[in-house]
């Protein structure tokens, strides 16, 4: 029998966590707060809609996507610009991004090349494709050039995915240097790099992020989204490249599973964009929300977790990537945790080859800030406890 | 090299017919003025969202659909009910309907049986997942049940897809009998009935639809969408289905390609359907509207059309079928239709086996009714010179 989908299993672990009276580091959906920020700019932006662009909103939208909105995009998301509004596509959120490129790109056994531990939710639709799914030994940026090289030729990847920011699991960036790397190893040994940015937009005020792949090299698919940093109910996302022949065969791919994304929130999307050109602080306010509940479990964490474990200190996103001593199983302190009222995410969901058991993975996007502390006072009391059984039972 | 895409073809006949001065019976795009119909619904919809249900809009859905919007598609759109709202799976239209059972249900070369002429968008997701779609000899409704039996015997179908209201291209519709044949066969013969309903829900008024497959077999995946009589621009779909392991199956793949339909479209269209329970009076506006450009097709084509040419008479949609004599060939009479400034879609794009050229398809659903009569004057004009130049060359 093959194991359950990853997809399956984190839901599992989403379900028990989501019971009363137990604080959740599992879920990594934005916090509804966060739309209430926008609240006046979609209030304005209906109202627009229904006054002036009626007609187009409720009709099918070109293929590629809303001019209007892939401007937008271009204008607002899309740094050191190599690419225009023309080579964007609209997608239904990243997933939609990922599921096209794997749809399009992948033909049965191309190896599909990831870091040490990635995306759930890439999966799926890449085992649809028949890809093969390979990662590197280590983290990235635990691995020489060269060590980085030998993987990269030993594997032939036809598609490299790396989350260049505040990655899902670990938190962590890819430096600039080794972004450069990448795309010299891209152009080198002929793969596509497909780096997903639907982080990118949560980088914390006064931390500027590093240029995107798609700034360094022309065998960048990217993919962006809003679901992070505005909505997710919208379902707007997006896949930027420099070859307009990679966007073309994406068009059509799009065409064939959906015709289109929906006019009506493409045309909410771009007004809201509009609206946020003119009042980038905005942007900031909800990095500083999410920044707020970062410092929040990274202080509860240096306070009360017992020795023998450490933990990523990001500068942005969701994410937060613990190592345990080695004799520690997530799966089974997943239960104590439970018990004590707390729910993280075991880290063998994030690895595509051997897991490393003794990690786990805290996301702070949907915990109140007035839980956090105390979430870690429960996650630091089930560590103790189950280091001090597994010391028993050894 | 292989034949382009249908779609392909389909979009130089749209941009030819789209010219200054032409009358184009090629596009199916509902009419952009039909949405105004709901325009007060939209605008009192989008303000109780606004007010009351902000917070949930603008988050991830569940993957299968908002309950609201499915329990008012099952009251509203699923007739002789054997499902409920846990049986329907919201899709972005019918287009990812087709898509997500294609992925779904398809093994490669896994045959899928069509009607001897079918809806020309579903050849690109059957063969991306290399299904070979086969045709019946003749249409269904020309065929007697044991000549349809002996079909579906020697081709072993995976899936039998039928549009059996007002069907995309011909405009005709399955008897009651046929229906019951059919999900007698399907249940005979182990294959999924997949109806198309993307049409049904514009049946002119005073023409009682007949039964849907899924009423009559539960091995029928039934498929939906709000495109045609609401508004193209919400991208709704749906798949229903009695069999929920179906569904589940279904929910997992819609979860793998986009997560989910974007939440707020779907509360609009869920706000719209129940508005539309409380005014049932107004889908007769809309059925009337485009019966209305029905008859001006029908009586002008009767008027001006020359002999040798007949046609089909739909109780409902958009779409007439055109035989003109079997020498015409319905590519080259395109180019002098053209010329005489009138459009219309060659049959060819909608045969899978070997195409009858001497047909064509004729859409109302965006001429403006001051326009027909005048394109059936252009389309007739050149009828004329087409078959004496015929009747000249040979």
């Amino acid at each position: 029998m093959s194991k359950p989908l990853k997809i399956v299993q984190y839901k599992y672990y989403l379900k028990e966590s989501s019971k009363d009276g137990i604080i959740s580091f599992v879920g990594s959906n934005p916090s509804s707060k966060a739309s209430f920020f926008y609240r006046a700019f979609i209030d304005q932006s209906l109202r627009n809609i229904m006054k002036r662009r009626f007609e187009e909103c409720f009709s099918y939208s070109n293929t590629q996507g809303s001019n209007h909105l892939r401007q937008a995009i271009s204008g607002l998301f899309i740094d050191n610009i190599r690419v225009s509004a023309d080579s964007i596509l609209i997608t239904n959120g990243s997933q939609q991004a990922i599921s096209l490129i794997a749809q399009t790109l992948i033909r049965p056994n191309d190896n599909v090349l990831v870091d040490h531990t990635s995306y759930l939710g890439i999966e799926k639709p890449l085992k649809d494709s028949r890809a093969r799914i390979q990662s590197f030994p280590k983290p990235l940026h635990e691995l020489s050039y060269s060590g980085i090289e030998k993987v990269i030729k030993y594997v032939q990847p036809k598609i490299l995915y790396v989350i260049p920011d505040f990655a899902n699991p670990t938190g962590q960036s890819l430096t600039g240097e080794l972004r450069t790397f990448l795309a010299e190893f891209a152009e080198r040994y002929r793969f596509f790099l497909v780096e997903d940015r639907s982080y990118s937009c949560l980088a914390y005020p006064y931390n500027p992020l590093l240029p995107s792949l798609l700034s360094l090299s022309s065998d960048t698919l990217s993919i962006g989204s809003i679901s992070k940093c505005i909505a997710p109910g919208l379902r707007i996302g997006w896949i930027a490249s420099a070859q307009i022949n990679n966007i073309n065969k994406l068009v059509l791919q799009k065409e064939t599973v959906d015709l289109g994304s929906s006019m009506l929130v493409q045309e909410i999307s771009a007004s809201i964009l509009e609206e946020l050109r003119k009042s980038p602080k905005l942007m900031d306010t909800i990095k500083a929300f999410y920044q707020r509940r970062m410092e929040l479990l990274l202080s509860s964490l240096e306070k009360y977790m017992p020795e023998d474990f450490s933990w990523t200190i990001p500068h942005g996103g969701f994410f937060v990537w613990v190592n345990g001593p080695k004799s520690l199983d997530s799966r089974s302190f997943f239960q104590r945790a439970l018990l004590n009222g707390v729910g993280f995410t075991p880290g063998c969901l994030f690895y595509y080859k051997k897991p490393q058991n003794n990690t786990f993975r805290l996301s702070i996007s949907d915990v109140p800030d007035t839980d956090i502390e105390e979430g870690v006072k429960r996650l630091a009391k089930a560590a103790s406890e189950e280091l001090s059984q597994i010391h028993h039972s050894s």
